[in-house]
């Protein structure tokens, strides 16, 4: 018999000489993604205000989607009938799902934590219900996800130690039993071909992220989310980490920075050897009418970018684009001037346009620095973001 | 000396057999405009969440903005300096602007009337502001529209004979002052090839709709709207009031329904020789989630189109487009259910899917029509939109 040749999940196809920065491709079911990667927010099925087809246009090869609220609304039933996220919301890329878990906690009421999973007081119309690792797999399955995720559970910010202890315990045991689930039924769903990956957890204290990620391993999992970061910590502790935990995963499985970040923040734990990102900044922020500006190479703030606040007074006769360098439909066709009397008269095409903008330019920056790795400069662009904040070296 | 050729303002190109409907083409400083005509609304400068150059994809030729919202905020002075309203909105096609009479009246606090115009508080900022024939001729001009049109004194619905015989005489002084002051500035304005249309008024009297029309005629004007209608009169009055007009203004000039109206409104008027329009009708009922659909011929309900409320119960589970007839971007890409799950979710992507839907409706039926009197079968189409509301033969 034939023997097909082995077709890796993960292919790294360059490392960085100066940091564990790497650009690879992570073959989902619904096509190839290019890392490291940015996944813009679509929350309950839809990035804000952007049709599916622009994000593909624009360069967006796969979409985090929230599980807690698909699972409200409309149900996670009704978008298996409709044949899986993908359909019901026309979207030709890839789909990471996260468990639900988080939300599940920090917007429900009444909710109660055990060995057994979460159960709460729906937000929406005062139901109760319970997301264990078992149901959180059935409905990130009905969604029909490329990339879902463990159940974990998550100590909060700040957590001592003992309850850091007890989150990692739950978390492996949690995992455990998401995958054991996951097995027994990924074949029979919408989505055959989604892939489970693990959860580390472990604070702000690396022996237990090196611990959570140890314990992790052992399921082989075919990638990593490392989570509990961008909870409030202070920013030198998220890299010391995702430092404290990457070193304990396999070098050749991608790595999920879950809720991570700023533009900086990106390009260091990128820097440190994340893969995948995804976060609620340049769509959140567009909504506010902060909008995020390349600065030429040369420029004396001597720094990657800024922002402008569109509303702010000093835009109402600026007739250049929001962003000069930018090939966005937002900047090659209005002015600030524009945009700014958009926003100040409520029309909906602002904010439109400003997260189309604002989530161009990340998936530019996520062009940028695959483009740098693979040029060997990273370390340049790096260095340039690090100055910025004055982040540790 | 070579005379050139006359160039006519508005050429018709078919006219119908059996009513007053024809094709015709208005030539504007911003390209030709094919009639009969759908102006959607950009009130502030943008039809809502939707982008200039999608308008203009779908076959949206001339938009109306509204000369009262744009005064207050951003101001024309502002506009003026973007270069007019074309490049400040970045819409390529030909804009109608309003007088901002009717705005001034209905919208701000403490409004005044004198043979003078209208003074009124700024519902915005407080402030007190005169509009003035001239000075609804220096803003149109700032907004450099393609069509402007004179200030009116609309008498308000319903209204006696006696004030609407105030408000005949004094839309006549009006447009008098208005066509002084549009001749004297035009030439050195953002855009010099604006025209300027003359408004009737009449209220439901046959006698004065007639006696308006044959008043502003005297004026030479190269277009007419006619004013005072969609405010609250019963359809039938709103017909007599257009058919007591049309006949007293010249037949090869354009005229426009302000405000008007709903599908079969808008059949009606065309065959009462109306050739331009404009309405919230289809951006306001998206925003609500009611949609129009076209039936298909020989459909039982024997009426040209339906509407369904996409947040009903009944669209839950429907996995078909809004409207199966139709290859807007919606109806190509998304199920009801997708949309009902958007406006239930609160989504914007749904109110932009629906606005794209409806105008895209509007547009296509302004095409029926054309084609129809085109290929001599308007009165079919218009018989087909009579019959479903009882409409007077």
């Amino acid at each position: 018999m034939l023997e097909l040749p082995h077709m890796s999940y993960f292919s790294i196809l360059k490392k960085d000489q100066h940091t564990k920065a790497r650009t690879g491709i992570i073959h989902t079911a619904h096509g190839d993604v290019k890392t490291p990667l940015f996944n813009p927010i679509g929350t309950k099925g839809a990035v804000k205000s952007i049709a599916a087809e622009e994000m593909r246009f624009w360069g967006a090869e796969m979409l985090l989607a929230n599980t807690y609220h698909l699972w409200m609304r409309p149900g996670d039933a009704l978008i298996a009938k409709a044949g899986g996220l993908h359909k019901f919301m026309n979207w030709k890329g890839a789909i990471f799902t996260d468990s639900g878990g988080f939300q599940a906690f920090s917007l429900s009421k009444m909710v109660k934590i055990s060995d057994q999973g979460v159960s709460f007081r729906s937000e929406i119309d005062g139901t109760m219900h319970n997301l264990t690792p078992e149901v959180s797999m059935q409905i990130q399955l009905n969604l029909g996800s490329d990339i879902a995720v463990v159940l974990d559970d998550f100590p909060g910010y700040p957590a001592t130690d003992k309850q850091v202890a007890a989150s990692i315990s739950r978390t492996f045991d949690w995992a455990k039993r998401s995958k054991l689930e996951h097995d027994r039924i990924v074949a029979r769903t919408v989505n055959p071909g989604q892939k489970l990956w693990g959860i580390t957890q472990g604070s702000t204290f690396p022996e237990m992220r090196a611990e959570s990620a140890r314990l992790t391993r052992t399921l082989d999992f075919v990638g990593y989310a490392i989570g509990g970061e961008a909870v409030g910590e202070p920013e030198e502790e998220m890299y010391k980490a995702v430092d404290a935990t990457i070193p304990h995963l396999e070098e050749d499985k991608p790595k999920h920075l879950l809720g991570v970040g700023t533009p900086e923040q990106i390009v260091q734990a990128v820097a440190r050897g994340v893969d995948s990102f995804d976060c609620v900044i340049p769509t959140r922020e567009a909504r506010h009418g902060k909008l995020y500006v390349n600065l030429k190479p040369g420029d004396p703030l001597g720094v990657g970018y800024t922002t402008v606040n569109i509303t702010n007074e000093s835009t109402r006769e600026d007739f250049s684009p929001v962003d000069n360098t930018c090939n966005c439909y937002c900047c090659l066709n209005f002015t600030r001037s524009y945009i700014r009397h958009l926003f100040m008269s409520g029309e909906p095409l602002g904010i439109r346009l400003a997260t189309m903008h604002n989530l161009r330019f990340y998936l530019n920056l996520m062009d940028r620095i695959r483009t740098a790795i693979d040029a060997e400069n990273f370390k340049e662009l790096s260095d340039t973001y690090r100055h910025r904040k004055g982040l540790p070296e």
